[in-house]
């Protein structure tokens, strides 16, 4: 069965943002729908796409959708087309909004945020000149695929490891992350953005965090939400598998989304 | 010629520790010297190894006994043994000392001293009951080899990202580190490690330094002493190359040397 094979290649996705599996989500759910896949099976695969990923807010809306429409296949259909076509909607604003805000200088990121990914891209477009440092980001070492994406496209980066951006951070002009999940108690995003937003901030340096209204998850911070990160190494050697974690409101400057740039 | 190859790879060596290197140093100077080699090579190849390794202050040693006595071969080689017995003698009592002075509960190490692996493997025997929290330590990852050694001799090891580490640390009875040289500003260590240290210290969690008086380095702090990493990867990308950072003294709860436990 093909959308099993689908489901099951999403659910283990450590890698690709939630920006990626959410549009992978969307299509396999429309397309099972589209091939009468019932509606109890169509909840359970939304339900189990959201426990796999319990810190992506836009795979929670998914699955509410799902909820609500799974009896009607074609309400379904239209409603998660509608979801993704909104959220992409918002994302070209986003990333317009932020691309506009964007100070010169140097911009720190954690990790590898699609929207933080095309702001950049699009603020290089407009002519303003900027450095990215990028932390490797481990475990999973995304914030090292960013790096080489910004290259590609041309736009000056300078990849430092995880403990090395402390000092970095006191050059740079803003902190510039993406967001899993703006919850009710902060933005969840890959792990370690805490403790870098946390002396950001006591360093002077402001926190900016770009998503889209799909990012909004109306849920309180649970330990579920911590995720399960990728090995260090193979190895019979513990590890903490901590993927995400939570940095409180307080220490989040602003946010940017498709209406704009607002400071918190 | 033979020790040309040795120089070349003591000092291009960004992994042994510098216990190690210094072995290694003494070693090839000996043999030099008893081969007739002339007094301004000698002096030039200790040279040339500490300007490899400036934040190595054994090696910074080994340089001052190399430019004394490399004009009388056979005291310098007996000087050179007799400060390598030293270091050997040091370390051991040191080690003791440490193993004595070890707290049980979660300890947190950053990289890989050689001192202070020796120190759990000795608290171990003693059957003292700890946990160690190794950070990876990019760039170079030497935290993942010390856990790797950690886990063959049967102790209880959990590897943690650098950055998933400051959550660990508030877990931890002690952070305890080698020293690649203990200058006049602080302990010069692997990058990191002075973050490490600075939330520690703003947790109450007390910072120790394991080493001997041959870490002693008589100097202040400098821009070349940052070392140069390993690459985090190959591509043409900017990085990072600090290899060490120092930690100021004030942050530093004291060392353990040969003589015993020294609360600064």
């Amino acid at each position: 069965m093909e959308w099993q094979k689908a489901l099951r290649r999403i659910c283990s996705d450590r890698k690709s943002s939630a920006f990626v599996l959410t549009k992978k989500s969307v299509r396999l759910l429309a397309r099972m729908a589209k091939s009468g896949i019932g509606a109890t099976k169509l909840v359970k695969v939304a339900e189990k796409i959201f426990n796999a990923h319990p810190a992506m807010a836009s795979v929670w809306h998914i699955a509410q959708i799902t909820h609500k429409l799974a009896g009607s296949p074609k309400n379904l259909i239209s409603a998660l087309e509608q979801f993704l076509a909104d959220m992409e909607a918002h994302a070209k604003a986003s990333i317009s909004h932020a691309s506009d805000w964007l100070p010169e200088g140097k911009i720190l990121t954690h990790s590898f945020s699609s929207l933080v990914f095309q702001s950049l891209i699009c603020a290089s477009q407009k002519e303003k000149r900027f450095e990215v440092i990028c932390t490797a980001s481990f475990p999973g070492g995304e914030g090292i695929l960013l790096a080489r994406e910004l290259v590609k496209a041309g736009i000056k980066v300078n990849l430092v490891s995880d403990l090395q951006s402390f000092v970095w951070l006191t050059q740079c002009q803003a902190m510039l992350i993406g967001a899993d999940a703006w919850c009710e108690d902060g933005v969840v995003h890959k792990v370690g953005t805490r403790i870098l937003a946390l002396f950001s901030r006591q360093w002077g340096l402001p926190v900016w965090s770009i998503g889209t209204s799909e990012k909004r998850l109306p849920v309180r911070w649970s330990e579920r939400m911590k995720g399960e990160a990728p090995l260090l190494v193979r190895d019979a050697i513990s590890q903490d598998r901590t993927l995400y974690d939570l940095t409180d409101w307080e220490l989040i400057t602003g946010v940017i989304d498709e209406f704009g740039v607002h400071r918190l």
